[in-house]
């Protein structure tokens, strides 16, 4: 039995929670909170910790899974936990991959320990689809299209503008564009070709909508480069309509073979997901079986999904895998 | 520099070569033939060899890629060079599969030698596919369509009945099953509920079209399960219209998360290839490397697909990959 112990019980601690129940050969041995752990009450009566009795708990924990934020939680949690745990994390700053995975690279090392870093489906699943579909066509194009789904970014964004109560922002992307790529006519898009971005708005009271919608469509980086519109709703439907989490996306790459170049190849993966925080839990609980039977084999340092050979994924043998799903 | 042997110059061996030639880690040393090699002429102007002369040329190998037959050929020679080679092979009898792995391991472990089985598309990347998906949720169904693309055994069942000059068979998935599966519902679906079958038939002067007909639909095991449509159409249209082997298909699972399963998620894989020799190929040629660099590493026995972590496919570094496709 791999017990594991959670990291920060946001959406995504609770998606790794929820996950842990449909494995037969993983547990959840505690969740650890920077709150006061009185305040905090798990779905499934797991006992909450605080984080600074982590180390106590050590000989119960085989994984730790970091549930924090990338911007600040993870750069320093990952590496500081990495030599004392194996640990998995979700970390998401594409540029700052690099940078990471050196810390968390040393740390685990120096702790003989497993990390695997940017766990999820992006990064995640679609990296590694990437990498998939570029080493079998080596001469071709690739797209990554987003959505339909809520970019927590985007709805932050709209959110610190003035006037704006609460706000929900859709990324979805343009069926043309997916179409055109689909042909394998290998199409240049530009930003405002593959997405447009859909927010629902609520207003504070007397505020000046114009001037609301103006901001969001105008901002610079989030939203001036797209297609944006704008709907102003009450709180009643943004309750109603609005309070999942649902995401998804493309990763397709076209290529040619033959010595002429002469045959077209279409590689699509797609994921449509109607909770984007329990589905990414429930790709980093596998990672996890993986890291820590990888730990057992003797292996540390800090590993990506591009290190991890499929089968240490799964709960079935080789023979077992080999039987039903090859 | 990787240096490939090609056991076998049909569709798959012709593919190989043209697959090396978008490497530039990788190359062909030679092509080994059961024929005369006097008669057998590659594209590429790379040497031909008597099968009977490949021990003499062990050192300029690194790997044989075995481009026979699943039925008779593969059985025996993968484990035959096993003992001699790094070998890769694309056996596909799924039920066999186990027994072949056993004598593959047997052999590549006598001589320190690494040997992948049952790699391409299917057995291959959508074995992949079936395995992550099914790892990331364990609670859910799987689905995998095939086509449209032309089926070499059904469209050689056809070719054997009396009057029948040539044949070419097309798989079909059937739209309104996939979308079922593609809506989460988990919809049970009969063989002819999920592919259709329309074969296109060049018959012999003078035959029995009626018969003919008569004969393919009510095929057992190739065509009585299925709703068949037949055309008879000229020698010339066949040559024209379907000298190519188009191929493709698709892989979902969709499952559920949450405490109370509340959550849908739909994974999707699909391929849409023009030539499935050379998509075939093409993934042959990538895990090729893989196993030339875990032997290297000094790993041996027989592998799949599952065992190989993908960093090995990419002639990126570690480095390189985190960078662009993490």
């Amino acid at each position: 039995m791999i017990n594991v112990g959670i990291v920060g019980y946001g959406n995504l601690g609770r998606g790794i929670e929820a996950a842990l129940l449909q494995t037969s050969d993983m547990k959840l041995a505690g969740v650890f909170s920077r709150r006061n752990p009185s305040t905090v009450k798990t779905r499934t009566d797991v006992p909450v910790y605080s984080m600074d009795d982590l180390l106590n708990h050590k000989d119960e924990i085989d994984i730790l899974v970091l549930c924090g934020g990338s911007a600040t939680d993870l750069p320093v949690q990952t590496p500081a936990l990495a030599e004392n745990f194996n640990v998995i994390d979700s970390f998401d700053t594409h540029a700052k991959i690099p940078e990471h995975f050196a810390s968390v690279d040393a740390a685990a090392k120096k702790g003989g320990n497993i990390a695997i870093i940017s766990c999820g489906w992006d990064p995640g699943m679609f990296s590694l689809n990437r990498l998939y579909a570029n080493s079998i066509l080596p001469e071709g194009s690739d797209y990554t299209f987003w959505g339909k789904g809520v970019s927590q970014g985007h709805s932050d964004a709209i959110r610190r503008i003035e006037g704006v109560a609460d706000a929900r922002q859709y990324t979805i992307p343009v069926d043309s564009a997916l179409e055109a790529v689909r042909s394998g006519s290998a199409p240049e898009l530009t930003t405002r070709q593959k997405h447009t971005r859909e927010c629902f708005v609520v207003a504070k009271e007397g505020a000046d909508l114009a001037k609301i919608e103006k901001e969001i469509v105008e901002m610079p980086n989030y939203f001036s480069d797209y297609d944006t519109t704008v709907h102003f709703i009450s709180a009643e439907e943004m309750a109603r309509d609005h309070s999942e989490l649902p995401h998804g996306g493309f990763v397709i790459r076209t290529g040619k073979t033959g010595l002429n170049k002469e045959h077209n190849h279409v590689i699509e993966y797609s994921l449509k997901l109607d909770s984007n925080p329990e589905f990414t839990a429930s790709v980093i609980t596998a990672f996890a079986r993986a890291a820590v039977r990888l730990h057992k084999e003797g292996a540390t340092g800090c590993k990506t999904v591009f290190d991890i050979a499929p089968a240490y994924l799964s709960p079935l043998s080789g023979e077992e895998l080999r039987k039903k799903m090859l």
